[in-house]
């Protein structure tokens, strides 16, 4: 029996709590108007079409790791549904702006947690980011976890499997939460609320 | 909420029963030594390096649908991991025997949804076909499945999609269907339960 996850229950204000950098970069939120302009050159470079708004297959080609793979696939639809405000399919200026700085707080992130600099996340490392993030998971679950998300079965998680995985684990858990109302760290589901939520994730 | 799913509970052995040629195959079994020597040349095809093993790419190139569109890269994986019996990775000829019968029974069961003949299944089709597989979903499940696996979001689904979401249903039914002991179409899972049963539905 695994224990309720602690980013479930009410927090204590500040002892044991982990420095608010070393914490997951907010969901995003709608972009005010105009964006920063300094990003404007690099959107124009991206939208090779200049229709003014990015595909999913012109954002593919823009976002790369540190060793310039491309992005997991699935990778590049979850930022498009995150930051695509207009749900247009498309990211448009403003919402660019938000899913750059988004990824570049991810990438603070990722290189504190790349203790040994190798450029990619180990098991060891994805554990320990884990921890920071506030999880109580078992080692065989986080395992599992790295191992569903290490999808180029590297042994090891690039950039964007990091992000995707951690992005991932933040939908499931308040999913969890949402269905937890007592906070006991059990919930209660009927065949289709359980196959919604599936599918939710899925997507 | 939702009234139980009927697959779950005890089957009158007859009345009411659909024809078992209306029924979705079996899931698939170790498949004997030797295969269809018919298929040999087929076979024979698609190993493109002639290594006697069809890789992803390979079998990708090979599945196609009715319209010769190639198969969306979700379904041939759950093909390779549904009938890669000893886990190497690729599929050998007496595995392929096993993938090619199960694609072909799945075939004429689209065939039979498919009434209009257009070679997709319309909505109205889906959900006839559900009612025959014995499942009880309500409208609004039914149209978030539909629309969850018309990936190419073209309002119909292909045969690959078809095959996808059916299968995606009946491992979602059957995870259910392992945590409803008493079978009152209810389930308490904890947490890490629920993150590990939708982690394996997204591999």
């Amino acid at each position: 029996m695994s224990p309720p996850p602690q980013a479930t229950g009410p927090r204590p204000a500040a002892l044991n709590r982990p420095a608010a950098s070393n914490r997951p970069p907010p969901s995003p939120v709608p972009q005010e108007e105009g964006g920063d302009p300094s990003l404007l050159p690099l959107f124009r470079a991206v939208d090779k079409n200049g229709t003014g708004q990015l595909s999913e297959h012109e954002l593919s080609a823009a976002l790369v790791n540190g060793d310039w793979t491309a992005f997991d696939p699935q990778t590049v639809r979850m930022m498009i549904r995150m930051f695509d405000s207009d749900r247009s399919g498309t990211i448009g200026f403003n919402e660019f702006c938000g899913l750059w700085s988004f990824l570049a707080s991810w990438r603070t992130l990722f290189d504190r947690f790349d203790v040994d600099r190798s450029g990619n996340i180990s098991l060891d490392e994805f554990s320990n980011a884990l921890i920071a993030f506030r999880y109580r998971l078992s080692p065989g679950f986080v395992e599992l976890l790295f191992h569903t998300y290490d999808k180029r079965g590297e042994g090891v998680m690039s950039f964007d499997l990091f992000v995707q995985a951690c992005i991932s684990l933040k939908r499931m858990t308040d999913v969890f939460k949402k269905y937890d109302d007592d906070r006991d760290g059990y919930i209660t589901l009927g065949f289709e609320d359980f196959l919604v939520e599936i599918l939710k994730q899925l997507r």
